[in-house]
C-alpha cells in the first residue's frame, strides 16, 4: 500500500493509465481496457466474412479513432482503409499511414475543403461525400489549387434523416457535375442506413435495409442509364452489414462497432433471436473503474461517472456480473446497487458502456489487455478531432 | 473560399480551432467559445456575492477544468482556491500554481494515495475528504512517507446518495482518527448536496438544503461538543449557495457552473420565479457549430453530435433563436429543424449545451471571445484527467 505503482522506472497515473508489460492489477481507473484477444477474434470475424462475401471492408475509424486498431483491422481483417466523419480525423489516419480514407460526411467550411484536398499529399487515396451540387465547385477549386484529386461519393439518404439526397435524380445531377469538374473524380454512392441499425429485431432492420437497397438499386440503375458507372457502393453497419453484403448492389462495407461491442448495440438480436454481444461478437471494450466508497450497505460508489463515457445510449453494464447493477451517473461518480454487500472499496469492475463511439472519444488512451498483463498502450490518437 | 484560414504565419484547424487576434467569423468548428464579457460578469457577480456574506469561495474546478479561468476566479472574484474530484486533476492545478486545492472525493486507491500526499510539495495546501475510517491510516501513512501535511474534511451525505457518512457519530469517529495520525490534520466538513441543485423550485431546493444544513449543524455542534473544532465547513453550489451563506453554519461555498451557465442549469428558478440564466447568470458557454447541410427542406444538419457535447441532462438549446431548434443528435451530427428555411450551410450557430462539465471535458480548447475578435486561446488543462 501507499507505494506509487511504478514499471520500469516509469510511473503510472500522471499522464499514463498503465504501461505495457506490468499487471493488469496495477492499471489507474477509469480508463479504457481493449481485451486483445476477444478485439482480433472480432476482426478477424469480420474480415472473413467480408472476403467469404466479396465484400471489401472499409472499417469505421469514427468509431475507435486509433490508428493502431485500424492497423490491426488491415492486417488481421483484411481492411481496404478507414472511413471517418471528420478532416482532422482523416489527417490523423493519413499521418499514420492508412492509405484509403474515406470521409463518409459533408465537408462544407473552407478551410476544411481546403485540408481535404491536400491529404492525398500523405499518400492516401482520398474520398469524400456530396449532398449538395453547390459542394462540387468548392470541393473542385481546392483540388486543382493543390494538384490533388478528391474522389467522390453522392450521399444518399437511405432512410436515416440526416444529409444525403433523395432522389436518384440529385444523384445523378451531383454524378454529372463531379465528372465534368476539374480535379474531382466519380466513384461511387454512400448510403447508410444508420437510425436502423440499433432497432431490436433483425426482421425490422431487414424492413428498413429492403427500402434502403431498393432505393440505391434504383440510383446505380440511373447513373447507368447515363453511362455512369459506380465504383463504390458503400455502407453497411454493425446492425445491418448481412443485408448489404447480400444485396447485389453495395459492394463496401463501413462496420465500426463489431471491433469494440458495447451495451446498446448488443442488446439487438440476430436472425436466430440471439442477442448478438452472446455470440456473433464479443466485448473487446470495457471502462476498468475501481469502488472508492462504500460508506452505506446496499450501495457502492465507482469512479467512473460522466466524464468517463457517454451515456446517450443508457448506463453501462457491469461486465459478467447479475448481482451488482450500475444504476446511477453523475460527473465523476458511479452508483452500484450492491444489495447482497459483495463489493469492497478498491475493487475493479468492467463496465461495458453504453455507446463505444462517443466513450471512446473521451479517454487519451487504450490500456490493451492479454490474459493479466497489459500488453500495449494505444493512444485514441484522433480523440477530440472534431473539425 | 478554399483558402485556409490563417493567422499570423500559423494555421487553424490542424491542432485548434483558433488563434487569439483572429476575427470571430473565422473560428473552425465545432469547438468551445468563451464569452468572456459574461464570464468575468458572472465571476465578479459571485465574489461580490461571497464576501458581502463572509464565505471563502472555493471554485469548482471539475467544472471548467482550467487553470486560466481558475485563476481569473481568484483574480476577479476572490476565490480561495480550487476544488476538483480526482487527483490528476489537482495535479494539474498544482502545478498551474493554484495554492489552496481540495479534492472534494474519496481518494483509496494507493498509488493515487501515494501521488495526492506529493501535492503539498507544489506548494498547494492539499485537503481531502474522508467517509470511511480506514482510509485514514492510509493517507497518514503517505503524508508521513512524503514528509508533507494533508488536511482531511469529513464528508457527509446530506441527501445526494453519494459518498459520504450520514450521521454525527461516524463524523466524530474519523475527525477523532484524523487528529490522532501523523501527517494528518483535520479541517472540518464538506457537506455537499448535489442532488437537488437542479431541482427546479426554489422551495423545493430550500426544503432539501433545510435538512442539509440542519445535519450539518448537528455534527459542528457534535465535534465541538468533543472539544473539536471545525475551520472550513465547505459546500454549496449554483443552486444553492445562498442557502449555506445564510446557514450559519457553512464558510465555504464551492459553486462552479454559475461562470459559465447551461441548458439544464438556466432552467432553475430563482426565489421570484425567474430562470436563472434570464437574470441571476449569463451564458457564458457556448458550443460553436456550423450549418454542414441542408439537402432537404425544413431540416439543416449541423456539425457538433455526441462528440462535441454531453447530453446526459438533455439537448442542447441554439442561443437567442426560437424559429429553430436542435432536435437529435448523432455522434458526428446535430439535426436542427428549421420549418422557415431560414438557415443556409456555413451558418454558424451557438449551442447553450444541456451540461457543461461534460461537455467541457470532451474538448481540448476554449477559444475566447470579446466582441467580434478572438482574445485568448486556453486550453482545458485538465481534459480526460479522471484518474
Amino acid at each position: 500500500m501507499n507505494a506509487p505503482v511504478k514499471f520500469d522506472g516509469l510511473e503510472v497515473g500522471y499522464d499514463v493509465p498503465a504501461l505495457p508489460g506490468m499487471d493488469a492489477a496495477d492499471i489507474q481507473t477509469p480508463c479504457l481496457v481493449l481485451d486483445l484477444d476477444a478485439l482480433e477474434r472480432n476482426i478477424v470475424k469480420m474480415g472473413d466474412y467480408a472476403k467469404a462475401h466479396g465484400m471489401r471492408h472499409r472499417v469505421h475509424g469514427k468509431m475507435h479513432k486509433s490508428v493502431d486498431v485500424a492497423k490491426l483491422q488491415e492486417r488481421l481483417g483484411g481492411a481496404v482503409g478507414v472511413c471517418c466523419q471528420k478532416v482532422s480525423e482523416a489527417e490523423v489516419f493519413a499521418r499514420g499511414g492508412i492509405k484509403d480514407i474515406l470521409v463518409s460526411n459533408q465537408v462544407r467550411d473552407a478551410a476544411k475543403i481546403d485540408r481535404l484536398a491536400r491529404l492525398p499529399k500523405f499518400g492516401a487515396r482520398t474520398i469524400v461525400c456530396v449532398d449538395d451540387v453547390a459542394n462540387v465547385a468548392e470541393l473542385s477549386a481546392a483540388a486543382v489549387k493543390h494538384g490533388t484529386e478528391i474522389e467522390v461519393l453522392v450521399e444518399i439518404d437511405c432512410g436515416a434523416g440526416r444529409c444525403g439526397v433523395t432522389t436518384t435524380d440529385a444523384v445523378i445531377e451531383i454524378a454529372k457535375a463531379v465528372q465534368a469538374a476539374d480535379g474531382l473524380t466519380f466513384t461511387g454512392i454512400q448510403a447508410y442506413q444508420g437510425a436502423m441499425q440499433h432497432l431490436d429485431s433483425y426482421e425490422a432492420r431487414k424492413a428498413k435495409l429492403d427500402i434502403a437497397i431498393a432505393q440505391v438499386k434504383d440510383a446505380v440503375d440511373g447513373l447507368k442509364a447515363e453511362g455512369i458507372e459506380c465504383e463504390l457502393v458503400s455502407g453497411g453497419g454493425t446492425g445491418s452489414y448481412y443485408f448489404e453484403s447480400n444485396s447485389g448492389v453495395y459492394n463496401e462495407l463501413q462496420c465500426g462497432s463489431y471491433a469494440f461491442m458495447d451495451a446498446d448495440y448488443g442488446r439487438i438480436l440476430d436472425a436466430s433471436g440471439q442477442r448478438i454481444d452472446q455470440g456473433e461478437w464479443e466485448n473487446a471494450f470495457f471502462i476498468l473503474t475501481q469502488v472508492m466508497s462504500h460508506a452505506k450497505p446496499g450501495l457502492a460508489v465507482v469512479d467512473a461517472g460522466l466524464k468517463a463515457q457517454s451515456v446517450d445510449s443508457g448506463l453501462p453494464v457491469i461486465f459478467g456480473r447479475t448481482d451488482i447493477e450500475y444504476t446511477k451517473c453523475s460527473d465523476e461518480h458511479g452508483v452500484v446497487s450492491d444489495p447482497d454487500g459483495v463489493l469492497k472499496v478498491g475493487d475493479k469492475l468492467r463496465l461495458v458502456p453504453g455507446h463505444c463511439d462517443p466513450t471512446a472519444n473521451v479517454h487519451d488512451w487504450y490500456v490493451g489487455v492479454r490474459g493479466d498483463k497489459v500488453e500495449v498502450l494505444w493512444p485514441v490518437s484522433a480523440r477530440g478531432k472534431a473539425y
